[in-house]
């Protein structure tokens, strides 16, 4: 139960994709604040019992569900939507898999995986991996979106200017996030909540957990927005980084082959090093791996790096 | 004068571009520690009284001399050249050039434009922008490497799977580096200085700033290294992350137009907020701003996002 909350959107009051004919869950004054029930990614499929049976038979008409739409008086096409994001509520049971042809490394990894996890919501401590790696968590919602302009039902797994499926684990509690507005009341949803991921989510799932949200809704008008923007209110990555980084590198003209490079190799160290099966080292690297762009204009060669925190294992 | 160095290379040991004919400056044995002198990227060029004009008559065919070859006794292709980046002695002058058609937003910057820098090198306090601006600092190399096994003269230009120009901002005091060797001896030559620079070097420069740096050369045999690695000692953030970040993203299913439109976007925030002419602003976040990919999975449209640091101004 949410304290100083004006509404509570139901776990139940859930859609899949992003259609703008899709009746409001609620309508709320700008400023409002609003606690989201929201569904784990895989819509409540795997459980702490599930084995990666389950990711062969998962039914992908219930992926990313998202909890809303709601209706902002006010929001105009032309507005941004001011998300401020309150806080978390983790359930302690999460999961990671590798889905066939989904992914930054498909090719590599075609067979299905499955990690489960479990922390404690409490704390919060990093979870263990294995039998010597440690996650440090930070949760966020990996899917947190209006509804774009466009008429007609819109896959749920590509992120838009309006936001959606956008994945950046710094969307994280005291944030605040602008959307740009497309149609009248905005037609917010969230969903798709995760424990941790690394910058790139690279193996296609983070820790995939379900949880609460408790966001405020507010309206800044006539921003003319072009695309999501964020404010942190402090550090991003001190969770992580104490004990530093290893990192690889990709080093060629084009950047989606130097992430490609840079995680391939990442893998295969951390699977060396640790005695590790390489799609479990795959799995773990998109939990708290991140991609960054070192340079990109030393022409015709780009460096994409990928950072692993050294704090997982040391 | 380093105190526990075996060889000092001279600034005016330096060469353009590289090629593995060049004869060496030094032949060292693995384990050797060696001060380098670094001219800045420009050669020398640029001086604390240079002005835009300069960049106009700046001379293409002395960019990024870089000191050495060092020959590394017994190094041979398959091995990995590892470095030991010891530390760095900063001059207290820099420069940011924005240099017409060089950079990710040519199109939008076609102007030459130039920042002179002074900074403390004893303190290393961060360095006055404009009236209000303040950029940490955090000193490193841009180019380093060996040369590659290919014959025949090559441009400093493009980094390479040898390294050369990878202009990675957390090559500093205290990383190790790990660089596939090509050739006998490995020939590695390190220069183009920066007393500051954000992931991505958007503008094309950064703090470009000459100074010392002691590296220690040794050898990992054999090692099959595929592209350039390293580890860091620690953190590589903290000294700009204390007030968290304005952060931009680009949206869609090309990584590098997400990029530039992450970085127009941020030029626009802090041009619009601080008065700034967007050449400035342009110059300013590739010296602290950082690309990253915080989503690259989510088919098919990856999101690519621009972290400007909020100390800077506050």
């Amino acid at each position: 139960m949410c304290i100083n909350c004006d509404y509570t959107i139901h776990r139940h009051q859930h859609h899949f994709g992003w259609d703008n004919s899709f009746e409001p869950a609620a309508r709320v004054a700008p400023g409002s604040t609003i606690e989201f029930e929201c569904l784990d990614s895989s819509g409540g499929q795997f459980s702490p019992e599930s084995t990666v049976e389950d990711v062969k038979t998962m039914d992908f008409g219930k992926i990313n569900p998202v909890t809303g739409p709601i209706f902002v008086e006010g929001a105009e096409p032309g507005d941004a939507l001011k998300i401020t994001i309150e806080s978390f509520k983790p359930s302690g049971f999460g999961w990671t898999a590798n889905i066939p042809g989904f992914g930054l490394l498909t090719d590599d990894f075609k067979e299905p995986a499955l990690t489960i996890w479990k922390y404690d919501p409490a704390t919060m401590e990093p979870a263990l991996f294995g039998k010597n790696g440690k996650v440090p968590l930070k949760p966020f919602a990996g899917t947190i979106g209006c509804a774009p302009a466009e008429a007609g039902h819109h896959s749920v797994v590509p992120p838009r200017r309006v936001g959606g499926n956008l994945d950046i684990r710094d969307l994280a509690a005291g944030t605040t996030l602008y959307l740009p507005v497309e149609v009248a009341g905005a037609l917010f949803s969230v969903g798709d909540t995760h424990a941790a991921q690394g910058d790139g989510e690279v193996c296609g799932t983070a820790i995939e957990s379900p949880m609460n949200t408790v966001l405020t809704l507010d309206l800044v008008k006539d921003a003319r927005l072009k695309m999501p923007r964020f404010t942190t209110p402090g550090p991003v990555t001190r969770h992580l980084d104490a004990k530093g980084y290893e990192v690889t590198t990709g080093v060629g003209s084009d950047l989606m082959e130097g992430a490609k490079m840079a995680v391939a190799q990442m893998v295969d160290l951390l699977a060396g090093r640790y005695q590790m099966d390489p799609v479990d080292a795959y799995m773990l690297v998109s939990t708290c791996g991140d991609l960054r762009i070192s340079e990109i204009v030393d022409m015709p060669n780009w460096v994409v790096s990928f950072y692993f925190p050294r704090c997982v294992f040391e």
